[in-house]
């Protein structure tokens, strides 16, 4: 099953995304409110409102899948062959950093960013793991049934900010500059092991599948669990492989005009175009 | 002008805090919707709801003084005389880092861990920033304006958790870890350069004054607000002077009994109990 976010002229509403049509789920304006149903999945499975055919809903009206999530919590330093080819050595622990909802955006909306914020700025793709159910102090073969689904996230990031001081947060926190979607795929229809990757400008930037990861969905879920309640519809990005612009020779940024497509096959893919203000 | 939020058996109430009483502020449930509302200072200032006499109140009424804010953006690395006497250049760029609401506490609340998060339980008194109206991309002289107000915060930390990895998040988010309160003192009654200060056990630890900040007030509301937009009710730790436990040598931690005093001069005392869990 497929969940999704979608705006309408006054709101939004949350929608089951079938084949060919979006069919609403009545009394939920999104997928946080949605999953905040213990019985979110039985409502959305049984949903019968309003369809909208998808060839006819409009690039702008897809919204971040869960627009206003009370926690994103980042992962660093998640990708095995990114690790191993730096000549570092696997972690311990997962190295975790936050991101305020401000920063999302819907799966095709422009990044519109005032110019000094894209003096040196970057992709990570990610897989995106979302909580369905609240976690306290799960254990890792708990941990696996408080996930809701998964999505696609770019952890855009402004590298400059990200290193001017020796914490990530500032440069990962960006007003409009994390596309989140275009939808939810639940567990039961998304294995770990496909292709993510960003593409820019037609050139593919990183590639590499999701089970390469060092920590795996429900270890994060769990790990994370016995430091804060996970809520659902919160959302844990978990990490980028190798292939972002700053780590190359020379370095490659994303500029005004940039087109920023990112992909899990199995998912879905967003598309994404660099607008500096002014 | 002083505002705080009381528990009451069913939910919480906004309150000024007068000389010898609590004036119930009818119709917000505590500070933050009320600092979400743009006539806040009047609304609070004519408010002549229920009057609790302060002696009657007990140490377990009295809440976070916002319990949920959208941000709890944390500074590290702000005391000219720590940053100085470790023999450091003072910083272009503030330190940032953020904490979620789960770890807020009520001012007198016990700080309630299990035994995997003492391990290395360190202090960090702390000058709180409330925000009290939207902050986007604010120059530092519009900024001050967008300041409701001050308060104390611990910024309670796990140094094992805090230095796992790159990134300090795990170490400062803990559920149950924050004491912050007693109430918001507005700027008209509240000037930079009072003593701060934290006493374990009877023993001062900490103590600067708070115009020692590298970057002040205004200053941080200027810098977050062109990264992210700050709301009514935010909070900005604003960073912790020398004398943290695990400077020391030996280093100090606290444990299941210790108690924790933290105190600003002009603002107010809080006081918090460790217990271990089980």
């Amino acid at each position: 099953m497929r969940l999704a976010t979608l705006r309408t002229p006054d709101s939004t509403v949350a929608v089951r995304v079938d084949d060919t049509t979006a069919v609403e789920i009545g009394g939920f304006a999104d997928v946080g409110s949605l999953l905040a149903d213990p019985a979110w999945k039985n409502i959305s499975a049984r949903a019968a409102g309003a369809e909208h055919p998808l060839a006819d809903i409009d690039d702008d009206q897809w919204a971040p899948v869960v627009p206003w999530p009370s926690k994103i919590i980042c992962v660093g330093l998640n990708y095995k062959n990114h690790i191993l080819e730096m000549g570092r050595e696997l972690p311990e622990f997962p190295t975790l950093f936050a991101k305020y909802p401000e920063a999302l955006i819907g799966p095709f909306d422009p990044i519109v960013l005032p110019a000094y914020a894209v003096e040196a700025l970057d992709w990570e793709a990610e897989l995106a793991i979302i909580i369905g159910s609240p976690a306290r102090r799960l254990e890792e073969s708990e941990a696996a049934a408080a996930i809701a689904g998964y999505s696609v996230i770019n952890d855009v990031t402004m590298r400059d900010y990200q290193y001017r001081t020796p914490e990530w947060f500032q440069g990962k926190t960006f007003e409009n500059s994390s596309p989140f979607g275009p939808w939810l795929v639940t567990p039961d229809e998304y294995m770990l092991g496909t292709e993510l990757s960003t593409v820019v400008d037609g050139e593919k930037m990183q590639s590499t599948t999701t089970d390469d990861l060092v920590f795996g969905p429900a270890a994060l879920v769990s790990y994370i669990s016995k430091i804060v309640t996970l809520n659902p519809g919160d959302v844990i990005a978990s990490g980028t492989p190798g292939g972002v612009g700053h780590a190359r020779k020379p370095p490659r940024y994303l500029s005004d005009g940039s087109t920023l497509t990112t992909a899990i096959e199995g998912i879905g893919t967003i598309t994404s175009r660099i607008v500096v203000e002014g």
